[in-house]
C-alpha cells in the first residue's frame, strides 16, 4: 500500500440539476467501480442543453484543478443518436464527454486549429471540425466492456461516461477505452479583429449576475483611456472593479476576459445583448 | 487498523434547497459522530414537501449505490407531530427518514404488498399501509440516546435522522436504534391496468426537463407500432431518443418506464399532465 | 505518518451559485494547496451580495462542525476595493472572509459589543464596528505570499481566500497569515427591547418556506398564552409545529429563534414583512 498516493479526482458537470436522481446515480456509479474517487462538482445547473454554457464552465475551471484530474462533462441533447462519447486527453488533465462541442474552450486552450476551411456561411455556435492539438489526443470511448451491463438510449452520462470515469480513476489507460480520432467537434465563434486602432470580439457567455463575458483579452498594463462599445452603448475606461463606477463598466473580469458590466444591475439587461452580440474596444478614443 | 475497510457512505435526500445551512448542519451532525463517513448528495431540491418526489428520486437512485450505503431522507411536512422516523433495511442498503411515503418506491421494488384492503374512495397519493417485504426490516427510532441532546420541534434531520445516520455509519446496529415494525405508510397508486390490447398507467412524475415518466415498464423488445394517448394527446410509435421525431414521444426513459417527451421542448406544457394523469398504451393500434 | 489525524474540514459559503465555474475554481485551489482537506459546501445559494443573508446562514451551521473546522465565506459586493481580507479565530473553529460584516452573527453569539457610540441615524443593516471578543483573535490577511501568483481584482474567492484557506488546512498558523486586528465590521440591527409585559424583537430573516425568523429567543417553558404580534396581525399562543394550527403560527423554530410561519403556505407574503419588521410578543394578552 503506498500511502502517498492521492485520490483520484474526478470532476462532473452536467445541466442534469439537483431536483432528480441523476446527478446521484453517475457518482453511485463511479464510486461503485472506483470507492477511493474523490468526487468534485464543477456544475449541474449548466443551462439545459447549453453545450456552450458548458463548454465555458469547464474551460475557464480545469486550469485550477491539479494535473491529473479527470472531469467528466455531460451535457448532452444528442444523447442516443450517432455522436460518439470520446476522451480528450491533454497535457494537464482528461475531459469524458460526448463529441458535440463540449470541449471547445479547452481545445482552444490548447491553440487547437479548424481542419477544413469554414462554410462562407457560417453562424456563431455552428459545429466545426477541429484538429485535436498534437500536445493532446482524444478517443473514441467504445469498447462497451468498460460501460455498464445494460446501456439506455437516453441517459449515457450514467451507462457510459460514468462507468469510463471510475476505469479511468482505477488506472485503467486512455488506449485501452477506444481508438484515437484526430479531430473534435467545435463551436464556431469568431476570432477577435483587429483594426486600425480598433479590435471587435463578442460576447461569449453571460453569467448569472448578468456580466457580458467577451472572447477580448487586453494587454496588461491596460490603456485606461479606450472606450468600448456594445449595442449602442459606449464605455469610457476599464475600470478596476465592480463597484468603481456608476452604469455600465468594462472590467478585466475573473476569466481574464474583457467583461461588462453594471454597477449593482445586470448588464446583459441594461445593453440586451446575448451570446454573440459585437464588442468594438477602441485605442484612439476620439474623445481622448 | 484495517485498510481495506472502505468509508462508510451516506447519501442525502431532503427539501431543504441550499440557500439555508439546513443541509449544513445536518452534514456537520452526521461528521461529528463519524468523521470518516463519505457524504454524497443525492439531492436537496427536491419540490417543498413533495414525499412523491423525494420518494421517486430515491428509488430510482438507490441501485447505483454500493450495497451498505445509508440513505438519509427528509422529506417531512409533519415533523414535530406523530409520524415515526423510521428505519428501513433492504437486502441491498439501509434508508433512514419519516414514516410518511417516503420509501414507498423502495417498497414497491422490493415487492410490498398492502396490509389491508383499499377504502373504496382512496385516491391517488393518498396514504395507504403496506407491509414491510419479508426481505427486509423496518425499525421505530425511538432510542433517544442515539439522537441530539435536545431535539427542536421542527428540525428533526438535525437532531434525530442525521445523529443515527452518523452512529449508523459508525457500525451501530439497527436493532439498537429501536423496535421492528411489521408495516409502513406508502403513497397510493393504482396498478397499471391490462385490457385486451391495452394497457392503462398513469404518470408519477414529472421531471425538469417536463418529461412525463410513467408506471409502465414495456416488456423488450418493444413492438413499435403501439399507440399511446394521453388527455387527448396520441402519439404513434416509440422513439429510440429524444431527438428521434419532432412534437410529443413516447420513449423508453432511463429510469426504465414508459416516458412521455417533447422534441426539444416540456411535454408537460405540452400535454397538460399532471401526476396522476392516466396513459393508456394500445398494442393493436387501429391505425395499424 | 499518523492515521488518528482526521481530514482538516473546510466548508464553504458564497453567493456564487452553481451555474458558473466559481465554486469550482475555489475547490481546485484549495485541494491543490491542501489535497486531504475534506471540502463541505454549506451554501453557495446565499441571495447574491446579501451579507446578512450570509451571515446569518454561517451563524446558525458553524456549531454543528467539529472544532478546528475552517469555514470559508465569500459573499463579497466589494471586492477589489478597499475592504480586508480576514481571518477571525474562535473557541471553536477559524472564519475567513472580508470584513464586511459577514461575521456579525458569529461575533454576537461570541459575545462581541460596539467599538463605538452607534450613530443617532442609524439603521438596520448599516455598518457598524464592534470590538472582536477576548476569547478570539482576528488577523488581516495581507502576506501575498499565501495568495494566487496572480490576484484579480473581481474573484478574492479564488485568489486570495482559497489559497488561504489552503494554507490553513495544511497547518500554517494565523499569525504567519497577517498582523491582528481588534474591530471588525458589523450589520446593525437593535438588540430585542422589552417593556412591561412586551418583548419587541424583529425579522432578521426569512427562509426559502417564507418563514419568518427573528432575533426573540423565549425562555423555555414557553407561556402558551402569550400573544405575537407583526405587521398588524396578531397570533394567540405558540405552536408546537407548523402543522398544529391553520393560517399564521408562531413557533420556536429550529434555530431558536421565535418564527412566524403559515401553515403549508409562505408567512412573508401573507404579512408582508421584510426583515427589520417589527415583531412584538406579549406576555400579558388582554384577551387573556
Amino acid at each position: 500500500v503506498n500511502f502517498a498516493l492521492p485520490l483520484p479526482l474526478v470532476t462532473l458537470t452536467s445541466d442534469f440539476g439537483m431536483s432528480g436522481g441523476y446527478v446521484a446515480a453517475m457518482r453511485g456509479v463511479i464510486l461503485g467501480i472506483c470507492p477511493d474517487a474523490g468526487l468534485i462538482d464543477v456544475s449541474h445547473d449548466v443551462r439545459p442543453q447549453d453545450i456552450n454554457h458548458a463548454s465555458f464552465v469547464l474551460g475557464t475551471t480545469f486550469w485550477y484543478f491539479s494535473a491529473s484530474t479527470i472531469h467528466l462533462t455531460v451535457v448532452d441533447p444528442g444523447v442516443g443518436t450517432d455522436r460518439y462519447p470520446i476522451l480528450l486527453v491533454t497535457p494537464h488533465d482528461s475531459f469524458n464527454g460526448p463529441n458535440n462541442g463540449i470541449f471547445s474552450h479547452v481545445l482552444t486552450a490548447y491553440g487547437s486549429t479548424l481542419s477544413e476551411p469554414l462554410p462562407a456561411d457560417v453562424r456563431i455556435l455552428d459545429d466545426v471540425q477541429a484538429d485535436v492539438p498534437d500536445t493532446c489526443q482524444a478517443f473514441i470511448l467504445d469498447r462497451s466492456e468498460y460501460w455498464a451491463e445494460t446501456v439506455s438510449n437516453t441517459f449515457h452520462g450514467r451507462d457510459i461516461f460514468a462507468p469510463v470515469e471510475g476505469h479511468l480513476a482505477n488506472g485503467v489507460s486512455a488506449e485501452e477505452l477506444g481508438p484515437p480520432i484526430p479531430s473534435l467537434k467545435m463551436l464556431y465563434f469568431p476570432y477577435p479583429e483587429a483594426r486600425s486602432g480598433q479590435i471587435e470580439g463578442c460576447v461569449i457567455q453571460i453569467d448569472r449576475f448578468g456580466n457580458l463575458i467577451t472572447n477580448l483579452v487586453l494587454e496588461e498594463p491596460i490603456d485606461v483611456d479606450i472606450d468600448v462599445e456594445i449595442n449602442g452603448h459606449r464605455i469610457s475606461g476599464i475600470s478596476r472593479n465592480y463597484q468603481s463606477g456608476e452604469g455600465l463598466l468594462a472590467i478585466t473580469g475573473s476569466h481574464g476576459f474583457l467583461e461588462i458590466a453594471y454597477a449593482n444591475d445586470k448588464a446583459s439587461e441594461h445593453t440586451g445583448a446575448s451570446v454573440g452580440t459585437k464588442v468594438t474596444v477602441s485605442f484612439d478614443s476620439s474623445d481622448g
